[in-house]
């Protein structure tokens, strides 16, 4: 399982790719989408269409996770982050890949062990589980925590499987 | 010029197309992409992507007018409607359309005298206007509403332009 975390944002696009191999998770690539802001709105998302495209084609996940959206921001930030979460989750549709999503005090909880963790916590967690050698930006880190959140989930998932007992048949009613 | 005005949004999309032949307007189709529920969110973008392409294949606007955003909405409807607005203007900036956008009142205020006209009033004068024989559906009402607004501004910038006198040339400061 390859999975593709993602932070949306209509300035900046973090996105971390992460592989699951058996148990283990193993950092395969990640960046940020600095979107090009002297054209119109359009244009940027364009952009983000083009080199999210670009980062799918290189990398190959089979799976993407993306932060849910945070709805206490307020009217005018959230819908520019609509738009530009409304075309990734078009291109990742587009790419075939299964999308999950997580919110964020999930995803700082599973990687920092607390929902309020901050952006620099997030970052030296992600550093030191992944072992990079340089704390990537905050975007990226943003990202990588969501792909890290996704294979948690399975794993759990996969664990709470194995280790869950056989369903007891039904009994069936003894009707006389 | 052929404008095709679009009301976006995520459930139901009003779609109108209007030609600009000299200073007259004519109507040349309208409808609403009623989305596809069934699926997940991102099902309805692609959705909304694939059907607009259509209309967009089958009327060759050669310009798009769209309302801009309305920052009064709560901030959960806000990023909803930007979601569908960021896959419309993607679709519209692939087209290779130029695209205008107008807020909500001016629109009002081009076809219904008032910025504050309700949706009725609207598909009424747009019936009126367009000679149609029965009126839209709200939400085509709105974008033929739109693409109107466009026509106009078009027809009086044109006028403004061809009525403006010749610029004095400056005169000489005399020097002694």
């Amino acid at each position: 399982m390859r999975v593709l975390g993602i932070d949306p944002g209509s300035r900046h696009l973090g996105w971390g790719v992460l592989e699951r191999v058996g148990t283990r998770v193993e950092h395969v690539a990640h960046g940020v989408i600095d979107v090009d802001l002297d054209g119109t709105f359009a244009d940027r998302l364009v952009d983000i269409d083009d080199r999210l495209g670009e980062v799918i084609a290189a990398h190959a996940p089979s799976h993407a996770a993306v932060e849910s959206i945070f709805f206490s921001k307020d009217a005018q930030s959230a819908a520019k982050l609509g738009h530009a979460r409304g075309v990734v989750l078009l291109r990742l549709a587009r790419a075939s890949l299964q999308t999950f999503e997580y919110p964020p005090a999930l995803v700082k909880r599973t990687v920092a062990g607390k929902g309020a963790a901050d952006k620099r916590q997030v970052a030296m967690v992600v550093t030191a589980i992944l072992r990079l050698g340089t704390p990537p930006r905050s975007d990226a880190a943003d990202a990588l925590a969501i792909a890290l959140t996704h294979c948690n989930v399975v794993g759990f998932q996969a664990a709470l499987a194995a280790s869950a007992p056989a369903r007891p048949r039904r009994r069936r009613a003894n009707v006389p």
